[in-house]
């Protein structure tokens, strides 16, 4: 890809970015109870990658539709995004959400609890205000979305108590908690562009394998990112016990002394923070780091090969763009 | 009514309801993961009056449409209802629910939150199964009646800590939190039975008036109704201190010391056990039961006046039927 593409590209998610932004922090504005909408609004304010709008809008504009006509759309997968946050946060008990104070912490349990909820019927609402057409696919791929977000929330919790999770459930449960949404994504921008059938399958099977490398990548931030810039505590994962991608191909790998400290991981439900630095350099020796990246990879490639299939060759390059800015990602 | 009608309409609400309850209790079967859809499905399969779906079903049916057309859109207005619960009952922290455990009782925290989620999340796609018709006002009601329903909750919530309340805010709060989604239960019937507006907005007005009579029924219910058959515990709303209807009349209607026992209720946020029965007697030296029962007579005429306007004059019946049923209800 040409400099130029790349750095046009870039403004250009910047300026969607900022429109989204905007968007999302008046969405709840004026509206009442303010015990309600308050706190909803504050997880729609906290800044994010916006990742999913972004998809609906790079979706729809790849079956010739402008971003205007699909904002409502962008910002309701947002607040799906961020109903799963605020009660995925209760569920793993975490104080910290793109460097903010979670829901709970900041509110109580009950607020969040309800914030959570409304977000979702908010989301409704807006997907709602755009279905001009094909309003019946839109909302089932939203649906769909949801179902499979609960589905792969519940299989991660299953995994704590399982104790041997395979690398196929794994990318299962991630196919389900973080794909199918991102899929969502794709195919609700392409639908709401009235494209044709070809295109939303390119469009979902990129967001699905897109997905997929998206949350291994996630899993290996969680190690190697920089604290100033995730956001969130590193290790948080080990210190969980979390079987992360990175946490079962070494378990796959390692053998004697190692296998028994990675099952010490399992057994005692997580490690204790001065570990993290040990368990850092045991998933290097074991060549997991490698290992994930290669993964990463592979589904990244998957995900363009099936954008390779839009009908309108013009608009692949920004979705090989978008790719490679989220492998480059460090939060 | 004659009598003939009266057990007519008993007996075809008794089929309907067992048609009803076999169709939640395998709504979920067979769906994976076992430990996402077996929670979900327990609270499901809680007996309960299935009062949504039959309002789906009778506006229907007033409108000119088949139940069967209509079963999977009143399934899903009852997996709404039933997310409402597992999450307010968490909120409330609550025991029992229908003479069953709650669902983070039996379960857990995290295992009730995602239950809940998943069944709006079904909720949603039952309701799509049967949108051959009107889909987006469809979907439109049922979001609606959503999204008043975390207003309602949170308004209720709010009002805990708030020292004063009117009754007017009170009607405002249970019209969101309870009379929005009966309301929304008479829309969605209506509407896929492609009824014409006039019947529409009587069928709308009806679900919300009556909505409004059966909250302040359960607020009466709480104090006067017999503990086997309730299925939760008697005087629970005063024990935690709820402004209820009763409670609001009677502070509205006290003085002296009899307004210095309410308000300490306020004050210590609810009662202790062994105080039930005294506040049950100030209630009725203050007139409140009786009070109460006036508005839930005032109300549930009001609905009836709407239901008067159906051009099918031969579906009205029915209406009464249910009216009176509701008001007769012990549970």
């Amino acid at each position: 890809m040409k400099e130029s593409s790349y750095s046009k590209y870039n403004k250009f998610y910047e300026q969607q970015r900022v429109i989204i932004d905007k968007k999302l922090a008046s969405a709840l504005n004026k509206r009442e109870p303010e015990s309600l909408y308050g706190p909803s609004s504050y997880i729609l304010e906290s800044s994010g990658k916006r990742l999913r709008p972004l998809l609906v809008i790079l979706s729809a504009m790849a079956v010739g539709t402008k971003p205007h006509k699909v904002y409502n759309a962008s910002l309701s997968v947002e607040m799906l995004h961020n109903f799963t946050l605020v009660h995925d946060d209760i569920m793993d008990n975490a104080d910290l959400r793109r460097g903010n104070l979670t829901l709970h912490k900041k509110y109580n349990l009950n607020t969040a609890i309800l914030a959570g909820d409304s977000l979702l019927a908010v989301a409704y609402e807006y997907l709602l205000k755009d279905c001009y057409i094909n309003a019946q696919q839109v909302i089932c791929s939203f649906t769909n979305g949801l179902v499979k977000v609960c589905e792969g929330q519940s299989l991660d919790t299953e995994f704590e108590r399982q104790a041997n999770v395979t690398l196929e459930e794994y990318i299962d449960m991630i196919t389900k908690k973080t794909a199918a949404l991102l899929q969502t994504c794709c195919e609700i921008g392409a639908y709401l562009g009235n494209g044709k059938n070809n295109d939303i399958k390119s469009l979902s099977d990129y967001g699905k394998h897109l997905g997929i490398a998206f949350q291994i990548q996630d899993d290996l931030l969680d190690i190697t990112a920089d604290k100033a810039e995730f956001g969130k505590r590193i290790g948080g994962d080990l210190l969980e016990g979390k079987k992360t991608f990175l946490f079962l191909v070494a378990l796959d790998k390692a053998v004697g002394k190692d296998k028994e400290d990675l099952l010490k991981v399992i057994k005692n439900k997580g490690i204790r923070s001065n570990q993290i630095e040990k368990y850092k350099r045991l998933y290097e020796k074991l060549g997991v780091l490698d290992e994930s990246k290669k993964a990463i990879k592979k589904y990244t490639q998957n995900a363009l090969r099936s954008i390779d299939n839009l009908s309108n060759k013009s608009r692949i390059e920004i979705f090989y763009w978008l790719a490679d800015f989220l492998i480059k990602r460090n939060k």
